[in-house]
């Protein structure tokens, strides 16, 4: 290692209105203005898509200058996860994405919704970061799975992340019967997401396997206008349900009774 | 039920300063303009804590004017949970809190930091509040725990947060190793707090208890000037201790090799 200053890696929270059609708010309503600030002086970016990190710029630029213009800032994809790889990513793997701030400039990581590196792509490069004795700074932003939580109104004092279901039927109904179990022995309210157009099919299995008084919270268009959280018993829910979009992000919590 | 107009129920994060003696940041800084319109207009809150909220409320009106002189703003605490206690609130038991959003007025929730709701009080008011079939709207800001998981670098697909480990040594030490075995088993990230006091205690005995390359991460002092992330192996936190703050939250994070 140099003694050379080291850059910092700033993890950027993105908007929650990735797909939306309507509703959707102004930047500085869901992001700090000392976020945006931070966004438009970052010369180099690590991205889950360069494209909508473009589109994430300009409206950084109608709220604060861009430090220097849209063409020269250097945005890089992070590359595809390979399934069924092995063990943590040396730093020399990820080193060309890491390089600038290896040589004391800043970086920021962005993913296309809210907080990178959680439910979203980015955690190696972080990990790669520490490894590398970077500073990693997350700054605040919203998270569609914290913000359904808080809004579901089950227990925020132990909760568990455990992303996508099975799709496979029998697979997915014997999952959410799990789920539903540790969920009553541990007091943990379980959250989970679900590929848009599939959101009615997981609701649909959600409430033809969970017994009739697990409350089930659905999160649906998080701070957009139109957005909505409802929170019943599954008995309540299926004696008057609720239709959900097929193409807006949804998290579901359970909480076992 | 009426058919009269009801109010919504918003929970307001609040910043993560509280208890911070310097690196404290402007408001702007740290929550979204949209969000400091809006609690510069409600006129009910509900609170973790009645002081810090005028605290919060003075922040507030230096960005945005309040609507109301802070004196006229109607404030009531949270009831004490109550240890032991079965069951779910009943809407009657909460609804003097709720009567406002009863009668067609905006109720704000707000903790002592951080989102309401998580690793917080207040859940059972929003469960109340969906059960008398009112709003609910999480407003995004800043939560320690997702940040602190975002800066991690650890497993962002799979995450559980457990709150307080046991304070007894030896039912601590039991738990700190059931979490990794089940963080090895589900390849889930294991998140829990401890009192700030007692954060060198609980560094010390994760470092006794975990295996040599399980993953250790401490994200302390969260968009503080002076905060800082740091994640290594357990061997390499026993060869390069950090001191942690005795005044400060801390958040841990594991995540078994």
């Amino acid at each position: 290692m140099s003694a050379a200053p080291r850059g910092t890696l700033y993890l950027v929270p993105n908007t929650l209105d990735f797909g939306a059609k309507s509703g959707i708010p102004a930047l500085q309503h869901v992001l700090p203005l000392g976020v945006i600030e931070v966004a438009a002086r970052l010369p180099h970016w690590v991205a889950e898509n360069a494209k909508t990190t473009r589109a994430f710029l300009k409206r950084v630029d109608a709220v604060v200058a861009l430090a220097q213009p849209l063409q020269a800032i250097d945005i890089r994809e992070l590359p595809r996860p390979q399934k069924g790889r092995a063990a943590a990513p040396s730093v020399d793997e990820w080193s060309p994405l890491l390089a600038p701030a290896l040589r004391g400039e800043d970086v920021g990581l962005i993913s296309e919704a809210g907080l990178p590196a959680v439910a979203d792509p980015g955690a190696a490069l972080v990990d790669a970061a520490h490894r590398a004795g970077l500073r990693v700074v997350a700054l605040p932003g919203p998270s569609s799975l914290l913000l359904a939580l808080a809004a579901s109104g089950l227990n925020g004092q132990s909760f568990a992340f455990v992303g996508y279901l099975p799709v496979d039927a029998a697979e997915r109904g014997a999952r959410i019967r799990e789920l539903e179990a540790l969920s009553r022995r541990e007091r943990q309210t379980q959250l989970m997401i679900e590929t848009p157009y599939r959101n009615e099919a997981l609701l649909a299995a959600l409430l033809a396997h969970l017994g009739s008084n697990t409350r089930l919270a659905v999160s649906c268009g998080l701070t957009l206008d139109d957005g909505f959280s409802r929170t019943d018993s599954v008995a309540g829910w299926k004696a008057a349900p609720t239709a959900l979009p097929a193409d807006l992000p949804v998290v579901f919590s359970l909480l076992a009774a």
